[in-house]
């Protein structure tokens, strides 16, 4: 087995070598921009990972990685414009170093070629990963329109909350690990499990995104902290802190002020995120679905150095550490 | 054999069934919308009669006819965004009656619903359903690339021209041919063939209708007559002319004036699209392809009351009568 460092080295090259522009240049230069942007290349290294865990030789799994990164820059490209992004790792946004409609086809162009490198894989390997792909895919389309109507609606629920960030965030890293197994063409139970294992321990992921948001590092976390504060983004933090009468009442003054000076209202919000237990239960979900994630992993039908490194993956994961 | 309307009704009857809205609503209702608002569903009839003419039960060719079907509309939609048009069939286009991110958004579902629809075929027909869809898509997108940058290139070629009309209009007429072959497993040669008249008969088709919006019937033509002159488009009309060295002078300063009343701006360049011999050249291009795409279904291994059909429906189409 590969050490994470080494799958993403090869995964990264191996996307240099087949990710390259060509005519109409416009059409594929963004693409060829988008996808050197970097980044951590997360779910291409669980697919090469899942792949080897399950007997196969990780090589054969560089297409499904690639199509599942390619995705997820696609997904980026056009959230960019949704969300009306300036950058993205620091850089230009491609409707921003382009224009709107270069934003647009290129993503378009990228989502069919994504489905096109299914095609070197033969019969039911190439029939399995596009069907999990297409409902992944359409999944992901699912959680992005309910995050755009949760902007303007006042009674999202937890459940709603949680289903939309499952499907705009989660199914993606369950589908990631799940497409290294249908690679290495192991039993059923072991792709439903890696699969259920990704579910869970992205949605864990998600929920810490949104606790660090608020109470990270600003060394560390990478993102602004209190972004999601300033913006009046309705997180886990915010939905659980509105069960509490008193704060809600607070909260519904403080998420309709948009101050030019923004720290009073950070301290305020994240003081009343702690009063109210909110914070506490934050960290309780995210140990919950980590735990949950992890009980899976003992189930599967793989020896134990395996499941330990899947457990390091996580765990590194979980630690803002891969 | 059903007539060409039989086909259209049993088509939309099946779009009515399978296309329908749920949650989310703004992901989906703009989907039902779109395909509800009408058409002459042309490449989806071809998908069934192409199933049929080849041996196959029509009705097997349902979904794949609906998937070709909902990828027009995909594209329609985002090129509406891209061309910025506020009225597509008389109707409000997607992102007017929405807004912008619901037409990214639902259109790119679109395009995922559609690959989908090939999962209700087995095996081979699968794959190669899939593969030809994506090949095809990805050609629409480059055709579609290729008409944006040519609106700011003042040295596009005619041959140039003919590959972006290629990409962004024929191919598809192939491919809904093709797919009904596939769905009835003909030979390769027969596949092969039926595409090839697609094809050619797509690139007539376009050739007529940049020649109908100049000097077309305003009461049967659907468009406005003189719009691509009005909008300074670069047609095969236009390209052609400009061989004439003294006309492409005139058609210079033509092309850069926005008159508020244009009559006599169209007329104008409709004496000069004749006076030039572009007007005859054009019409014998369309000649030219029209009699091509016929000669390759004489090779078809077909009965010859099939190949009569298919040419009655070369026929009417090019007659504007389906």
């Amino acid at each position: 087995m590969h050490a994470i460092d080494q799958y993403r080295e090869e995964f990264v090259a191996y996307l240099s070598e087949k990710v390259k522009t060509k005519e109409p240049e416009n059409l594929y230069d963004p693409m060829v921009y988008i996808l050197g942007l970097g980044g951590k290349r997360v779910r291409p290294v669980l697919v090469l990972m899942a792949a080897e865990i399950f007997g196969s030789d990780h090589k054969k799994a560089l297409d499904a990685a690639l199509a599942i990164e390619i995705f997820h820059n696609f997904s980026l490209v056009h959230d960019d414009i949704m969300d009306d992004a300036p950058l993205r790792r620091g850089k230009k946004t491609v409707h921003e170093k382009w224009d709107l409609n270069t934003g647009i086809l290129s993503g378009d162009a990228m989502l069919i070629r994504a489905y096109q490198l299914f095609e070197n894989y033969e019969g039911s390997t190439f029939r399995e990963l596009a069907q999990l792909f297409s409902k992944t895919a359409i999944e992901v389309c699912e959680g992005q329109q309910y995050d755009i109507d949760f902007e303007t609606r006042d009674d999202v629920s937890i459940p709603e909350y949680m289903k939309m960030i499952e499907y705009k965030t989660a199914v993606l890293v369950g589908a990631s690990l799940k497409m290294g197994a249908i690679v290495a063409n192991t039993s059923q139970d072991n792709k439903k499990k890696i699969y259920e294992f990704g579910r869970l321990l992205g949605i864990a992921f998600q929920l810490q995104d949104d606790y660090l948001d608020a109470f990270g590092d600003p060394e560390t976390f990478g993102k602004q902290v209190g972004g999601d504060i300033i913006e009046n983004k309705k997180t886990f933090l915010y939905l659980t802190s509105l069960n509490a009468e008193e704060t809600a009442i607070q909260l519904g003054h403080l998420y309709s002020i948009n101050p030019p000076d923004s720290r009073a209202k950070v301290e305020t919000v994240k003081a009343l995120f702690e009063s109210s237990g909110a914070a506490e239960q934050t960290r309780l979900e995210i140990e919950k679905y980590t735990h949950k994630a992890f009980q899976v992993l003992n189930d599967l039908d793989i020896e134990e150095d395996k499941k330990s490194m899947l457990r390091k993956f996580g765990e590194n994961l979980m630690n803002r550490d891969v």
